[in-house]
């Protein structure tokens, strides 16, 4: 079986999170199985991918445009939220428990791995807060030890911006994923979330 | 969030067998996170697969050249296995159990899904044994319902071909799926196998 097409894509599935060699395998096989223009439509959407995405230079978050839709969008209250990763943006969309803007980290504050607050866009946060003439920003990260750490360190810096400075509640189960909490647990969170 | 390109490779990918949406958008902002070369790559992989793969004409599995690797090896023991779907060969290749040939029936009989034995490749492997002297021919089904009546119905039809029908050993778990059987399974089903 001189099937090199087939070793060099279950490869490169094999190192996508959570595939190992047999599920990629799987893949790969379903794949042949399936009509070509899956594999095509698939191909050509992961070539065009990179180009057709970047960063809003506002808040950071994945956009095809920038500013993003979200900041662009004029109805949003003078709220924003901070996150820790830009896919965090689309889960809490999803819930529709927020209607203000979002704030993309870019991390956690982790000296053990070297992410120092100069490595998050904690700046750009301050700056717009005191631009945006926001009222509150809510505290979005994940409750581990390295969510708290950062939690507490954007506290202090914002303390003075005016804003009121507030953070999910406790409902998230503690060291979780924002990105697999349910939607009535993302809810209760909102509702309850607590002033620091 | 104006991010059709995640929308539409989210939705692309959350076809795959095993991927749900949300671990179908976890793949998305992993590739979004990684260098673009890994996208790229995949894409081009994708785009090239099906026209690089094939299906040998004379056993049925995929490969690149025709007839494949396995039928043009002249060192190959005349022993012809027979197998449900081509990725099952790859599974026997790799345990390294087996060095004769191998015979892809495309499926089984389930008169229920409309699966009758003329859809598979029965007549084709009838003349294999006939032409290329097989000594031996081992039924490696997958030990489920269809796949009993599989091995069943190829004994009858292969009972005057000069060949020995034997089927793997029951050693596979009942009900399981060949694919995702350990090596050390596999192995003792091929030492073990018994006569039919």
């Amino acid at each position: 079986m001189n099937a090199n097409a087939i070793d060099r894509l279950t490869s490169l599935f094999s190192r996508l999170p959570g595939l190992g060699k047999k599920s990629a395998g799987r893949l790969v096989y379903h794949i042949l199985d399936t009509d070509p223009h899956y594999a095509r439509a698939l191909g050509e959407e992961l070539l065009a991918f990179h180009g057709a995405i970047k960063r809003c230079s506002t808040c950071g978050s994945y956009t095809e445009t920038d500013p993003c839709a979200i900041c662009s969008d004029a109805n949003r209250e003078a709220l924003i939220c901070v996150v820790e990763r830009a896919q965090d943006v689309r889960v809490i969309e999803e819930s529709k428990e927020f209607r203000g803007r979002f704030h993309v980290l870019g991390g956690v504050i982790a000296p053990l791995e070297g992410v120092n607050p100069e490595d998050l866009a904690i700046g750009r946060l301050i700056a717009r807060v005191r631009a945006e003439k926001v009222q509150e920003v809510i505290l979005a990260m994940n409750p581990t030890v390295e969510g708290d750490t950062t939690a507490l360190y954007l506290q202090k810096v914002l303390k003075d911006s005016g804003a009121e400075i507030t953070r999910l509640a406790s409902g998230l189960p503690a060291g979780g994923d924002l990105e697999y909490t349910d939607r009535l647990t993302l809810s209760r969170s909102f509702r309850g979330r607590i002033k620091m």
